[in-house]
């Protein structure tokens, strides 16, 4: 059972020690403690996601060199999930409850945008999945401090993405009509990772309350009581924000988002 | 280029520092070190395997528990893996020729072995690599002191198959017909190993030379040299050996071998 599913029991007001968790007790605190455990989860789905992708990649990598690089952003991946799975465990959350949550999250996506060439591939890593990350890293914001440094030192590592910019660069320089497709590419790429954004807004409103915490003051206790409503207007800010990150991602390729 | 592939040259004889080969220069010591890269491409490779073979487990892990171990042993499979590959740098080879030259070696094992369940799919990690690393243990006792004590620690870290054994374990201790059923599935496994050992000695004299410097005093230098043809009795001695791990592996489950 995950922490975020725990209801509000006459245990709760006792106060009574009971584990790490223990501390959570009042109403507002505890909707914190979920949330912060829900975005803990995704962000932990997503390296878990890249490990499998970034396995996918080097099965198929052109040469043998690649597949050595690509298996070792694999394993970086599987380190960085368990960095963010002990604080799960710090935080007194059970780590394989908030990770199997999400695990499906991407799932659509991934059935929604099959690559079809070896540089499509780079670039649905580069795009789609860094979409995910800013999503994360924004929300990040409405964090406690110390799970607020786990989250943006495990999506700082860029060293995939370096490689990915590298090649794409290169290949699309010196290539008009490779330069055109990839562009479309990633117009669809980022269409449909905002998609999964928006639809994980919807179904997760403690999402939603990380996003909201760092746009505005913290809103008083009775408004971030568990059962609040999703806003009607999804925050249109973040959206903003993300579509912004994507234009400069592109651009780093030299190509039109 | 390969170490291995390059060519006896007059340079060969001047005894010039040429890098971190420079001191390999005369006959024997040229063998025996294209023969320490070819088994240490071939370890290389067998953690490669192990990596993708372990992500391709986890994908399909029956839980969220076993996929997030079943990651970190392939993470750990491509640290091992880079150790072997420092080795072969610290030896004056090129990592990436070394390694690449196996890229196929587990192909075929790999398309006649097509697990239909979970079970087999354990088995077959247990069984089939288990041969692969027994071969590679048994050859690098005729490599030089620190390449083999690289090899050895490599081999020996068993967690993957700690795990294996006790999932087969308890699944078929209170299930005959799954026992029964492994049991064949165990058969069939090493008969297929065998066979790829078997090839491997074929295609590599440097394998069977290792091989036999273990089973035999150092022959004198000018036996050793190469182009000296494979002894036409593969080594006997080898397989018994392979064959006794593998009842000893079986026996640990409850399996006949």
């Amino acid at each position: 059972m995950t922490t975020h599913a725990r209801p509000a029991g006459p245990d709760d007001a006792t106060g009574a020690p009971a584990g790490p968790a223990a501390a959570v007790t009042d109403g507002p605190d505890r909707v914190r403690h979920a949330d912060t455990v829900e975005l803990l989860g995704l962000v932990a789905q997503l390296e878990q996601v890249a490990f499998a992708r970034l396995a996918a990649d080097a099965a198929v990598a052109p040469s043998t060199d690649q597949r050595l690089q690509l298996t070792r952003f694999a394993a970086a991946a599987v380190a960085r999930r368990d960095t963010v799975l002990a604080r799960l465990t710090e935080l007194g959350a059970d780590p394989v409850a908030a990770i199997g949550q999400f695990d499906h999250v991407l799932d659509d996506f991934d059935a929604r945008t099959q690559p079809s060439t070896w540089w499509e591939r780079l670039l649905k890593a580069y795009v789609g999945y860094g979409v995910a990350d800013d999503f994360c890293r924004l929300a990040a914001e409405g964090l406690d401090e110390e799970s607020r440094r786990v989250v943006l030192a495990v999506l700082d590592d860029a060293a995939h993405a370096e490689l990915a910019v590298a090649e794409l660069d290169a290949a699309g320089s010196d290539d008009g009509v490779l330069s055109a497709r990839l562009a479309l590419w990633g117009r669809r790429l980022v269409g449909e990772a905002l998609g999964v954004v928006q639809r994980l807004l919807v179904q997760r409103p403690g999402l939603v309350r990380l996003v909201e915490q760092r746009e505005e003051p913290v809103a008083p206790a009775e408004q971030q009581a568990e059962g609040r409503p999703s806003p009607a207007n999804p925050p249109t800010k973040l959206f903003g924000e993300l579509t912004a990150q994507h234009t400069r991602r592109m651009s780093r390729l030299g190509l039109t988002a």
